[in-house]
């Protein structure tokens, strides 16, 4: 298996001294470790401290692999594509968080240089360089390339513009980035202040930055990397302002990388943590009066003529919202895998980990087993494959809509639009959350970098933010559904993900029949309860604007914006629970592959109805008495989980490498690989540090104390 | 005002070049604001952006200032430490997070040796001392010399150890720290597995780490800079364990600050996010059968003999829990203190910046505004207050226990236990996840460490675990809850924070009188909602453990520990609450005070009512109607501290200096201070990074990709 050659090559470099590694002290214990080493490592290559926790899977872990990754095929490249990486030394990250910025700047440019090389080297396919990249897992300017850049060109340019520029990004001639936000402006794209002006005289555009707040501020690759950029400004012709649109503008020269004149261009400086979101040169821009070519005015859904005529063209606006499902249906896939990266790690630790319940100093118990421990991971768990299941969802939608959008068929844009906002905001802010619970079930060593957690949430943290604020999100599915719950009266039938409140006779008054803990089990009562909810939220909500009689409905809204926000969540909520119980309802290969997956999907509902009992009892959905049961059932599930719960990680199917925890490790050999990682620190490469003379031998010495003056 | 001078100095610093900031680039912008620098300088000492924010406030706030801290003689001190430190060019921060961990420790040495000599030469007092290391703000072994190191000797050593030890503390002379837990063990204590075994030979204990996981791992001022340590170990005598027990060992020498024989020390290694705790030298420590005399442990409880007999001293164990009682009534007050100046930076910037709303292009909508803002806020703010109370009280216990101790009265330990155990808990886990919140509500810019919120995110969270992991200190709480009920039967009248348990049989079946959302303001249905919620949760939960009849207690607990967390959750948010209630029914001077603490009490207890709305249903202490009045309560009292918010968060007297934020700042000038900001990241030295020549201009050229080798 590949993953205990993985393995050994970890060891090997862990083992032996490199020139970097010679530098630091090594106490005696160290070097004793070191004069094993050969034998050491051959025990360390069959170790499985897991293994016992391996054998009590009552399922097929390779079936399980397909079940996540979607099908064998995607299984296989993902195994030769991480391997690719984590055998590959210019990709090692275990020393990231110790780098200056410079220097994780420059090993993100070197990581760039080198991918692509492979890239092109091995004639990758798209779906395998996707993947690769993935794996390679630094933040760095060519996501932003490839990921906004190229397709802002291939939405908003006209045929002509793509066939000038995309050639010369697909082969990074250029380098492009996405400037959109500015200083002072973030959510409300409307409020930009940066300008493009045409002047007829010379058949340009001015693109000026007029304040402060205007300067363009956030962009990744923006800082350092991009020599090109789509820029957002208004545009501005015949005195008219015509409002936001995009722009070609070349920011660097491409014989030097120096700013064009009138272009001010630096990064905005130091985020979050170590390492993480670091190597990203989030950049800062400034115009001073630029000119371009009128022509590089992305031109597909309106133009500028050369007389400075505003005119649209015939390309529906809705055509931009497949790229808005495209990257929010990516942003709930990036939240399967963060959170499934960090429940790996915390499920791993917590079997490896012991802690109180000895008897007489016999060996102590497995954080896993302790109850307190399951009722915070497993829905964690169940978190993650609901939320991987939903996203593969997103992903046929994506392709459903744009077929529509092809055939000029708009009607489920609506209800497309909310149902991306709404998981993109409901799984990032869960999984933001999710990985610093993961952080503090692993105990104090989660707080380490070596652990791998501190750095995945703080580069993880943004996605709460970027692509539009959770709130500002929610607010769009709770005005959409407001628009919904007002046209039920008048018999128009919601689609989709929304045509649940069509019942909404029967859902308003609905009991649930539960009468045992089991009966919660059964997808029906699990449905139905989650439907009821979210409509009688829906609808008190409505209710409660509407009776704002003297008010306008606007001011009704801003005034019940915090149920409004509730009231998205639980619908949301029930689209997760959902989908997850129609791909249980689905073929799935495998030994016990689908009843393990139908225990999820009920730790996950049932965890959801727990944690907002409030919402269930107070819209009388359900009845104290049965959301007990649905309690009690809960704990029954965890017993049932516990142990299959170190296989339903195994199965994410992460290398060491891609995880980068000394606490997740797949081994569980985590104490040597801990105690290992610490004589890296920088601090150890004296044994007395610096600044011992200075200022703690005079305090220990009694000496007057002579402090180095400014 | 000090506050206008101390800004004054701020811009000074900022808007001249010092040596280490001519190397950055700067572009033309700057340069041209750097030419009006002394112009600027004038206009800044007077902008206060927030000035209308000020004007609306219906309270004096000189006389919060003294609510928030104690007394006028506390506002006068803090002041003056406060001013001491922002002053003071060695006290500077702003440049942390850029720093590598060596200069970082350096920098921390250098603080702490300043530090030192300032109270030295100001002949300042232990409560001024205290504070200018608070306002310093910068972890380091100071902290575990004075806070964990000399109480420990205090605590557990004998008059004639103290006489030896403390007076070297004292002086440092010798530098001290807290060496409890192991690599493989934390909060079980008694799972240590260091061992000191008496030789009565030469009349020593020998100090040895028997496995890797016995290694000391975490202690802070272990790795650098200690030089003694007090060591816990299992005490081996005449071939029998008896169990963990202190020790003073030496582990450096104090000439040459070298490890002394048979001792290996190092740093554990880089922790969570970038500044934060990283100042601190958190370590490991091995020992390979190190002798110290006998006399060197502590010998207050217990002693070993010169034969080497262990025998116990007539003085009682409990005076132990003094300590514990001391330590964390100090965290919950340092929780009040991190949540405050999250929620500072947040009010001040959420007042300042502005997102949609306009209508046609007039100027956009104050974020502080919205709604959504404010429930998710206001809540935050009412929780400092509350928990800045609440710490007050526990202050008031401390002595209260303190002195009881002394006159051998055990009566209240275990309710004082409990509550400071759950209180450490709750204030602790809801800090932590609420300066996140507040990161959050500040958008896009809260990522950046200029915002000063991720080094405070950072070095915050391990509260949760130190002293007592959460989850493990709420099961505590919940097991004295349980044995409380089951003393209810027999007659036992509970104790001081659990007296309100003896109302059994009123509070199992009394019925929340609330018919108005206004009834909600009244203190006595909050404080009765509370009660029932707290009471009916923990005897629920004896039910379900008495009724696991077949299992044996302990496993009954076990099985339930999750609703055992609730109901621990649930008797600590009521004390939260009552102790809240008690401070606002006090006299407190100054216009407006009491009215703004009686509405922060208000939203804080409705607020968790509202969080926790499943409780308060599912145990039927009120109906649904009245949780939805509760809800439209919370949002007019929303309305009603808006106008104050800015000057409620005024009260809590931070400098710039100490909030190190700016989003944070007083006079609510962000933005050119964040763009200034930007151009000291080490990334804007060159206006062509490092690394272009090798890894982007070869992409770009379309050159064969030349890549250096490993």
């Amino acid at each position: 298996m590949w993953r205990g050659g993985s393995n050994t090559r970890t060891c090997k470099r862990r083992f032996f001294s490199s020139p970097t590694r010679s530098r630091h002290h090594r106490p005696p214990y160290i070097c004793r470790l070191h004069s094993r080493g050969s034998q050491h490592l051959k025990a360390m290559a069959e170790v499985d401290h897991l293994a016992a926790e391996r054998a009590t899977a009552r399922f097929d872990v390779e079936e399980m692999k397909v079940a996540w990754a979607g099908s064998r095929h995607a299984v296989h490249v993902a195994d030769r594509m991480a391997r690719l990486v984590a055998s590959d030394p210019v990709f090692r990250k275990d020393n990231r968080t110790m780098l200056s910025r410079k220097e994780l700047f420059k090993d993100t440019l070197r990581k760039a240089a080198h991918a692509w090389k492979r890239i092109v080297e091995l004639r990758l396919t798209e779906e395998e360089a996707d993947l690769l990249r993935q794996y390679v897992d630094q933040p760095g300017y060519v996501d932003l390339h490839w990921g906004m850049f190229v397709p802002a060109i291939k939405g908003q340019g006209t045929e002509e513009q793509q066939h000038k520029w995309l050639p010369l990004a697909y082969k990074f001639q250029i380098i492009g980035c996405y400037a959109q936000t500015e200083l002072g402006h973030g959510s409300n794209v409307q409020g930009l202040e940066t300008t493009a002006t045409f002047d007829p005289k010379t058949d340009e555009f001015v693109i000026h930055s007029p304040t402060l707040t205007s300067s363009k501020w956030w962009p990744g690759g923006l800082g350092k990397a991009s020599t090109h950029a789509v820029v957002y400004a208004r545009l501005i012709t015949e005195g008219k302002d015509y409002g936001i649109h995009g722009f070609i503008v070349q920011l660097r020269s491409l014989e030097d990388h120096s700013p064009l004149p009138g272009v001010t261009l630096g990064d905005i400086g130091g985020k979050f943590g170590s390492g993480a979101y670091n190597s990203m040169d989030n950049g800062v821009l400034r115009f001073d009066h630029v000119r371009i070519p009128r022509d590089q005015m992305l031109m597909r859904l309106s133009q500028v003529t050369r007389e400075g005529k505003y005119v649209h063209s015939n390309v529906p606006k809705q055509l931009l919202y497949g790229t808005m499902v495209y990257v929010r249906q990516s942003i709930v896939a990036d939240a399967s895998k963060a959170l499934s990266r960090a429940v790996c790690i915390a499920v791993r630790y917590s079997a490896v980990r012991k802690q109180f319940g000895s008897q007489d100093g016999g060996p102590e118990t497995q954080v896993l087993n302790y109850k307190t421990q399951q009722s915070r991971l497993f829905p964690l768990l169940a978190s993650a494959y609901a939320f991987r299941f939903v996203g593969d969802w997103l992903n046929w939608l994506y392709t459903d809509v744009t077929q529509k959008l092809e055939a000029k068929d708009f009607s489920t844009l609506q209800e497309a639009h909310a149902c991306t906002a709404g998981l993109k905001a409901v799984t990032t802010s869960v999984t933001a959350d999710a990985i610093e619970e993961c952080r503090k079930l692993c105990g104090g060593h989660g707080y380490l970098n070596s652990s791998g957690l501190p750095e995945l949430f703080a580069v993880y943290v943004p996605a709460c933010t970027y692509e539009g604020d959770n709130v500002v999100l929610l607010l769009q599915v709770a005005r959409i559904l407001m628009k919904t719950v007002s046209q039920l009266a008048s018999g128009k039938q919601p689609v989709g993900t929304m045509a649940y409140m069509g019942k909404v006779q029967y859902l308003m008054q609905c009991k649930s029949a539960v009468s045992s803990a089991e009966d919660w089990l059964n997808p029906d009562a699990i449905q139905e309860a989650f439907e009821a909810r979210a409509l009688r939220m829906a609808v008190n909500c409505a209710q409660n604007i509407s009776q704002a009689a003297s008010q306008e409905e606007a001011a009704g809204f801003y005034e019940r914006s915090p149920d409004l926000l509730e009231a998205a969540v639980a619908h949301i909520q029930l689209i997760i629970v959902t989908k997850f119980i129609e791909k249980v309802h689905q073929e799935i290969p495998g030994h016990g592959v689908k009843e393990q997956l139908q225990a999820l999907c009920n730790v996950y509902a049932l965890y959801i109805l727990h944690k907002h009992l409030g919402d269930f009892l107070a819209t009388g959905c359900i009845t104290p008495r049965q959301g007990a049961l649905a309690n009690e059932q809960l704990g029954k599930l965890y017993a049932q989980v516990r142990p299959n719960a170190v296989a339903l990680v195994d199965a994410f199917n992460y290398t060491d490498h891609y995880l980068g925890s000394v606490l997740g490790r797949y081994d569980g050999d985590v104490y040597p690989a801990l105690y290992e990682e610490a004589w890296k620190d920088p601090l150890n490469e004296t044994v007395v540090p610096e600044g011992y003379h200075e200022y703690l031998r005079p305090l220990i010495k009694q000496q007057q104390l002579k402090l180095s003056r400014l």
